[in-house]
């Protein structure tokens, strides 16, 4: 197995990046290989910073082209026709490799995967499926930004795909698909979220129901199904909530001696909370239903988001969550007044 | 001044919501007259578990029936004729009290302030406006509910409406509006976001541009607009942080014997924490619009968040908020591709 990591993207490239890719390749042991692409003398010099890497499975394709977060995704794509992003995505539609991770800019990331890579059989949209880390060990957010304005039948699909995301990487036998809505009636939401309550009931046999904004954080069901536009807010919502809380909790402290000293006797609790909901320790996130797998960092991904991101490319590839989405979803004839043909179970 | 509570709406009606009536009643000290309104017997009842109320300004008006929070609303409004609700509102429309506030549901509370109370000139749809707990001392987001297909010259006006609300109940000079999105450029987010985004480009004075979900908890900008779908959602998503966060922590503090007597001198920092982000010391939420004052406290008020949502009633009357909206918001001629007239300062 072959992981390409595109070394050049993301706000801590090229130097995060590569130290991550080196502790997943140790972590790894030689069970794949990374395949770093980016220019290669930037490369060459972050790991030399690294002991002992000549003995671990890592590659280097040089890509002369950065593309950076400002550059609009499409027109980068084509101009910057050697950048990380694009050689990275081509490795993998040449079969060269089997996944494609990368911290740089989401929307040439999925763009740059579509138009190379294409969707699976079956598949009407591709999704991205965040994981938002609750009590019960973290439920999947499926779409966080890649369609803004999603139909019944695309959700429908984004609910089968993290239902076999969530069963193929995290073993769970029986994931709960739940709808997000303003209400837990099949009456309440918008237009769009009512008549995909339906066809979930009738589709979906494990539709949980609709739930709730504050259902998300308390875990209740393992994927979470909204618009993108809803997703990617709720999304970015959630990994703020942690450094907004410390942060009011740590003013407070610092005015009071007591609770100042009792915060280092604390630290060992906090630090454990602060994995509880730590995105970085998930990795990065899947493209869902794109025919290859592609998986997005956040663009502030550290050492350990990276790694983990290549562990989670690793799970994708082994675990042949592609072809699982593949047997699963088929395009049928539209039964609504939606305009695509909606999506059934096979 | 004359305010109106729902002694029969809430989770924990009549009792809290009677001990709040009461601590209002008191920390007000003869600068309004609240009326209590439900079946007497039992208002009756609670009040003789308080002491010395028969020198507080406190009335009371029987209205035997009770809506549920799982009745139909516009039903219920209809069949349940006597509903302290309806009674309630009418005591507002018949001028004979100046603000109504209630924590029962929130559907009939809208639907009967609306249908009995009717829109403020120039008023296109109301909206509900809820303070989120922040940094800077709470971001007021406009709309969490009352609409779920806004329009761009809506989110207009639920900009408008929520500027003068905060300028008016919190004083603060030059409120910034934020349209919430899933980017900073203008280009990003649904079609309505983007149209919306426009027009409030160029009449709204006071527009600060998109902002994202990872924006609402900073407080970076004093006003929150986004159609009601998405603030109900974020809405819910805050109020349930908090909950999760410290049961994580507490999990892990029992477990840990140094951690949990180190907790015991930090309890006066994590009470700061969470006082910064209790939204019941916001007390209720407007219904901003109306042409009459309509304030939804939390379907779980405790004493202390009535106590609250009757001060807020009371700020909204004494600062004539409705004024101001009444003032600035006209209804103009379309121009958009949207149907309803849009609308613009006047």
């Amino acid at each position: 197995m072959k992981i390409v990591v595109d070394a050049m993207g993301g706000d801590h490239a090229p130097h995060e990046i590569i130290h991550g890719a080196v502790q997943a390749a140790r972590v790894a042991g030689g069970e794949f290989t990374i395949i770093l692409v980016g220019i290669e003398s930037k490369i060459r010099e972050e790991l030399k910073k690294h002991i002992r890497v000549e003995n671990l499975k890592i590659e280097i394709v040089h890509a002369p082209d950065v593309i950076g977060m400002d550059d609009e995704p499409i027109m980068a794509l084509r101009k910057k026709r050697d950048s990380s992003i694009r050689v990275g995505i081509h490795l993998i539609k040449e079969k060269k490799a089997d996944a494609f991770v990368s911290a740089g800019s989401t929307g040439a990331v999925m763009a740059g995967s579509l138009l190379a890579l294409g969707k699976i059989e079956g598949v009407a949209r591709p999704a991205i499926g965040a994981l938002i880390p609750t009590e019960s060990g973290g439920t999947l957010i499926i779409d966080v930004g890649a369609n803004i304005d999603s139909k019944p039948h695309h959700l429908l699909q984004f609910g089968m795909m993290g239902t076999i995301y969530i069963r193929d990487i995290f073993g769970r036998k029986n994931p709960k698909v739940g709808l997000l809505s303003i209400g837990e009636e099949n009456t309440k939401g918008n237009e769009v979220v009512v008549d995909t309550h339906e066809l979930m009931k009738t589709q979906l046999n494990n539709f949980y129901g609709n739930i709730e904004g504050r259902d998300i954080l308390r875990g209740i069901v393992d994927v979470v199904v909204c618009d993108g536009f809803v997703g990617n807010i709720v999304l970015k919502l959630v990994e703020s909530v942690m450094g907004v809380l410390t942060g009011s909790l740590r003013r407070h402290v610092m005015k009071n001696p007591f609770a100042l000293v009792a915060s280092y006797f604390m630290k060992p609790s906090f630090v454990k909370m602060k994995k509880d909901f730590d995105y970085e320790e998930y990795g990065g996130v899947p493209l869902l239903g794109i025919n290859g797998i592609s998986i997005i960092s956040h663009g502030r991904s550290s050492a350990k988001a990276i790694k983990n991101s290549i562990f989670v490319a690793a799970k994708m590839c082994e675990r042949r969550v592609n072809d699982h989405i593949r047997e699963k979803l088929v395009l049928v004839k539209p039964t609504s007044n939606y305009a695509e043909p909606m999506s059934a179970k096979a």
